[in-house]
């Protein structure tokens, strides 16, 4: 079986195994008031030079998403995003749970459409009934279908959440495939069009770890207080900064996402030649292919991939690639496509030979 | 500066990191569905032998303290627990933010009096006003003061517990500790006692990680789901997973905890040899020592501790031992203790002089 | 004006009133316990003789359903209901404020379908990631726009719960309109399909109050601890038990209902004799109607009504009948509805006229 | 049975039970936006003419405090009070099921001492790992036992609550008893002391209704999003209007509740006069007084009376008086407690002559 269920499969990447072994034996302060922390944040805060921010740690996604929900809302103020949104699908209503209710936007190409954001928040801004505050906008960049947002789109979309006193709040579990997409805007940017966001470590070569980054004044304050009480600081926190120290000291965060990107690209470029129909055209790591049952018998114990959905008799798959992903494996998987393309022709063939026969057979009676 | 401040200052032994190393580029699926995870639960169900349980894996103890009490409390019910509890002390209000009312009971030596907990039960139940349903009673073993419940006191509080139709959770940030304090009981002792407990791994040589046990069948299913929404569970489960064989695989769990505790063994005598009160006698690695002025002000450079209240002119501090403490630093330790006495008696006895000097002046004139 | 806002616009039916009157200077128990709610609950549980039931009330409807949630639902569980739902659109996100998600349906005339809900059912428990346990489906009978379930339809939808294991929960705001609207079905038979529902007073002749009806053994227990807890006990709960008795002792609660179905059917036929369209044909008190702007601008100041939504050019207003209105206000409205339509007719043929003559001078240049 | 049991236990005065009847016909917007809610706000307002105030009206106590806190606090924010407070002895969890822990300070005489709120302060601030803060001070007056905070008091509570940025609410159940007590306060003190507050309505002569006061600037928007959100904005809001227009538009608040305490007054003189031992010395119209056995079982058949605790041997139990109190029960019940005390001295007497009898006989032996 060759890999492709998804990027966070393996450990982390060599420098950050070693930044670990060389620091597993010194005593360090707790609940990351230690020194790897502090040069971590420093690390992090380069990258967005314009912008001073509040940065913390934490130890994965969805508890990011729910501390960061949980800290900066009210009661009475809700959530607004995509219905193909993590927070709405994959969290196992960890939002809710923090009692905030999820308006959900339909999506376009897994992305929240500004005109569609606009027209939702007017109309619950005019409902006299509602007595809710729209207070947040959430996305994510990547998407959860792999597709990236332009700098329009995130202008605009900033733009909405300025004028209509909401913060903009970006999931960025693979921020990294984002800004290696291809696109022509920076961390410095994500951190000027957002109140608050995060970087993703876990899905782009680290063991753990997401970078929280504040960077609206007002929601500065007490960020650590609701992450204790969430149980969301980690005793040995320099454990996750590590992991950042890793990603940014020479880089690597940069180059495993591209480095994930470019293979992607070159199985999708496969898959569109070899005449898949796609489910989404992605510009990152995750690729969403439609595949039919023959296809789907012939891959499935070759393969280690997730189904995604199911769409009428065809099946919907995710192939993902990673900082680990080898070269090897991206082109064994390219011809495993291609005979599963054979494979799937020649039964087709083979029944419309049968049909024939069998119009042969009935004509013959 | 010797380093003395707690139990997690430091990394992991080194057969966790070798552990580590060995999967790190191996791929699993995620969320702890993988062959790590399952080989560790085999390895903690095998220290309870006579009772089959659910075991899950969470990396920190706030976090699991809240998703434990949020899986198995209704609304309506309420937690008892001792007044000096890590949830009432020391967890920012992490439970009481999962919607949960706690009773506190004025602990003993850091414990929970079987007397004490059978007669604010029994309270409870009469207060017609009270409306809630005493649930669940959380003890931590060992407590937060280095203390540790004899078998007896266990016996009796599961027996309080079991007539009154309350579970029994035992909190184990230093289980381990406990077991090694010189008791008569084991982890197969606390699986019958406990409707679900968890064993400690941060402060007993893992990088991160508890190891939750769950031997009520009533409380078995759904765990998971609570801890995902809980945002518990990590993307590379199997990281929490090693911790857990590296510590049980060749009972390393029980050495490092037998070594801790004989270091703060010595170093407890040495207090009490010397002289020092002592906040609370323990016996395990937490030591709880009174210092007056002149001995905290000696040692304060010398030794990295925690102080832990105040009692008035003086100073309660914490000493923590550790698998990583060196024998070396704890005779440095007691050499300081030594002069840190001495220190203060020459000012006792110089403040003497100086009065008596006065006095006599004052005759003189 | 003349008031069609609501059902709620006025106190209560007379022999309510008297009731009151009567009782007022007696010495009662507090908090529910006394006689009068003794016998109101009695008189309840006759209108369901088949289905012996835990029956409490409550003195509104949105604290009414979150209590209910709250009492029955478990963190990881959800509730799966149409996207029309009063807890969807009109409580303020009170539902996720407990701490649950809602899975919304799109509804079909206001209603659940049983095999949009079956659907839904198989979809979610297939999805790995879901993580979630559907365990309630809401639905309120009548529903928000007026319609009502069919004995069929509540069939289907109450095995559809049993066999997955789930709850049905019905929300009865208008539950005597609903009954009252010529379908084949009694308290008796919601008692039969539901596992707890309520029977609304508020919008039926009462001051206040709802009775929650609990005929599933298994919620039984425990629910005034979280009535309590909910702060949905009143102190004086004989006001809430003498509106029921006001209702059910000599069967007003029909009555009333039946009377405001009668009149709104009336105006229905009367709507559409006169050609405005409906936006959706109700069986009982409340009428939803579309409007252009000329009918709108003739009618808004003669009656009182309330604007629902928005379709394109065109106002959906709603118009609501109950105890208190009386025939006469009855046909003014329907006067009212006359000339407005003459008015946009009116107003239609002088545009063409304009339009008309526009073009002859057109021509005539 | 002469009733004493609590001062809830009937209607409502007469002049709001004809406020009632008056406006029960007519037709009112709902949900608060009605003219009788203007008109009672505003003559709330007049009482509190120095302080500029929101004035919001819900339909009972418990879900009062749970609104007022949601509203108010953050998610890391607690509450300090007394260990006697009404959210901690009676609301079954509802201020936790909010999210929100409560830090109890020991009561002094039922009040909240400024030195011990000012230690407590100051003991949190400094504890690093306490990680919340304390930001809302909740204190009752009248108090749970019927003590009544002074000038100099409040004052000074007020005071600690501005130097470290806390907000002082005070839970006014009993607010018109506390005023008519004797001190030398009003309503306009209360409100500049307080940040928010709110006013009794249900135990001092209405039917159900108290009245939320917000004076600070800060607090004052999106109180009716949190209100509606939790279940407490009733549908025919007039109706709780009314209360308040009963109770202050001819001072009836003042009156009742001065009318309650001076027969409480009575009572409690006879009481000191007759030897009783009291829990607790009142100002107001609750009274807790300590009986023994021979006492209680005289009076228990006679007097409707609530038992607070037990204290050894003895039982305390609560006196209350009310509006509804006629002066003839409040004659009997001294009559009655004479009789006890009778009884009981009898009794003793008795106990007496036996032991000596028996003493007499082993003598005699």
């Amino acid at each position: 079986m060759i890999f492709f269920r998804n990027d966070y499969g393996e450990g982390c990447i060599e420098p950050i195994m070693e930044l670990l072994q060389k620091a597993n034996e010194e005593s360090n302060p707790g609940y990351g008031e230690d020194q790897y922390s502090e040069r971590a944040k420093q690390l992090v805060q380069s990258k967005l030079p314009e912008v001073p921010s509040d940065i913390h740690f934490v130890v994965s996604g969805t508890l990011t998403n729910l501390v960061m929900l949980r800290h900066v809302l009210r009661p009475y103020q809700c959530v607004l995003c995509t219905d193909s949104s993590h927070i709405v699908q994959h969290e196992a209503g960890a939002i809710e749970a923090t009692g905030h209710k999820i308006i959900q936007i339909p999506n376009s190409s897994g992305k929240l459409a500004p005109a569609a954001l606009a027209k939702t928040v007017k109309r619950l801004k005019e409902d006299p009934h509602f007595l809710m505050e729209p207070k947040l906008v959430y996305l994510s960049n990547a998407t959860e279908f792999g597709t990236v947002y332009t700098r329009q789109e995130l202008n605009d979309i900033s733009k909405i959440c300025r004028e209509n006193d909401m913060y903009l709040m970006i999931d960025g579990a693979r921020m990294g495939q984002a800004l290696m997409s291809g696109i022509d805007y920076t961390l410095n940017d994500i951190a000027k069009w957002a109140d608050l966001f995060w970087i993703g470590g876990t899905k782009n070569g680290a063991l753990f770890g997401e970078a929280v980054v504040i960077t609206n004044e007002a929601l500065k304050p007490f960020f650590r207080h609701v992450q204790k009480q969430s149980g969301a600081i980690l005793a040995k926190g320099w454990l996750i900064a590590l992991q950042f120290i890793g990603l940014f000291e020479h880089d690597a965060f940069y180059e495993c996402a591209k480095y994930s990107n470019d293979l992607a690209s070159i199985i999708q470029d496969e898959i569109i030649r070899l005449g898949y129909p796609l489910f989404m055209k992605s510009t990152t790591n995750q690729l969403f292919l439609v595949l039919n049952k023959v296809q789907y018998e012939y891959l499935k114990d070759k393969v280690d991939f997730e189904i995604w959905t199911y769409w009428d008799e065809n099946i919907v798959v995710r192939l993902v690639t990673s900082w680990h992903t080898s070269k090897t494996s991206v082109s064994t998987l390219c011809q495993y496509l291609q005979l599963a393309m054979d494979a799937s022709k020649s039964a087709e063939e083979q029944a419309d030979k049968d049909e024939e026969q069998l119009e042969d057979q009935k004509a013959a009676e």
